[in-house]
């Protein structure tokens, strides 16, 4: 369960009615209406996950006491998805620690660390690249929280790019599920990104994920412009 | 002046001679001997820079002396460049600090400090994107040696990816001095950079420098294939 502490924003909602409204027309679209075709755009959007964990509620209430919930911090582009209050310390071999790393919100079946290859450098663990929750034969770590300690045995991974999309994007660029897409990112310092998995899902808003190093490397917060390519 | 306190290594003697054979080769070929051209093959080299200080004689005093010299610590895939003993920690606005930056040697005309953009937000320095020595309205940093602290007012960048290429290397790919190049790396993590400033030099080796963003970004460590394209 999760406390709504802070209603979602305006802008969220308008996201997810507009939403709808691509659905609907993507749905027109593939029975035929085409005098609609120029009225759908999809809305690429490029953002990067900081280094987070996700948690189960058993591993919650390790590190924040029986009961603990998460609470939300801060509402993500995904519907339903937060960043928590609740951060935590990670503890890699020879007790080099990276401080502050945010949960994520709402609480999964398993508990999984998501870092880059910088953090996997300065904790001294070899995390391997992953799609998110495809965790058997990884590297664990240590978890400290305000009420206790969580040995992670697996779940440190580095996420696989991806791209979160739903039907309609995907019809309209005519993408499939769990095939590698590439990502054009326009900068000063041009990058394109191969191997981006596409993730289709009626829940989601069209999102692509890159971590912190990715990021960097390509300038986003600077970026002129941005593209999804076969 | 650089004490050569460490011999260079026979390897890179040994890159050094093979350089001279390419060199004369590729005169030949374009003297017009055709059958020599399945004899060159460029050998194409990607390593990371590190964040690092290059200083000018006068700023290595003010960090490290009157007199002070720059001592070998590790030799660089450049003939005759090196990682120095030398090591300072730079201080950005609001005392952020990254210490142990390691200055390469041999000195240079002015001092640049050069950083990755992970390292630009850790210190609170917006780093420009620029090519090496390039620092005309970047920012500056203070600079603190063992013998005295240095007020940089400019010279604070992130260095734009860059190929060094010997005019052989240039006439065998067809490159031209000055142009933007893509480096493309084969990994899981696979990435097409693009704005790859191609720099010819009768002096240098075949070498692509990225930054630690850009070689965690492709898992440059794990790459299984690395090749330039126009």
């Amino acid at each position: 369960m999760t406390t709504l502490n802070i209603p979602m924003p305006r802008e969220q909602l308008e996201r997810i009615v507009r939403q709808a409204v691509r659905e609907n027309f993507a749905q027109r679209l593939q029975s035929g209406e085409q005098q609609l075709s120029a009225a759908y755009t999809s809305n690429l959007v490029v953002n990067v996950s900081a280094r987070h964990l996700h948690v189960s509620q058993e591993d919650l209430e390790k590190l924040f006491g029986p009961g603990a919930e998460l609470t939300v911090y801060r509402w993500l582009y995904q519907p339903g998805e937060f960043a928590s209050q609740q951060t935590v310390a990670i503890i890699g071999p020879r007790r080099r620690t990276i401080d502050k790393v945010r949960i994520l919100g709402p609480v999964r079946e398993a508990t999984q660390a998501e870092i880059s290859f910088t953090d996997s450098i300065a904790l001294g663990i070899d995390a391997p690249v992953r799609p998110s929750g495809n965790i058997e034969d990884t590297p664990g770590c240590a978890v400290f929280g305000p009420a206790g300690v969580l040995e992670l045995t697996r779940g440190v991974i580095r996420a696989e790019r991806h791209v979160h999309m739903n039907p309609a994007d995907a019809a309209t660029y005519g993408f499939q599920d769990r095939q590698y897409l590439k990502l054009r990112v326009r900068s000063d310092c041009s990058t394109v990104f191969e191997n981006v998995l596409c993730r289709v899902d009626s829940k989601v808003l069209l999102e692509v994920h890159l971590d912190t190093d990715e990021g960097n490397a390509c300038d986003l917060v600077n970026a002129t412009g941005v593209e999804l390519l076969q």
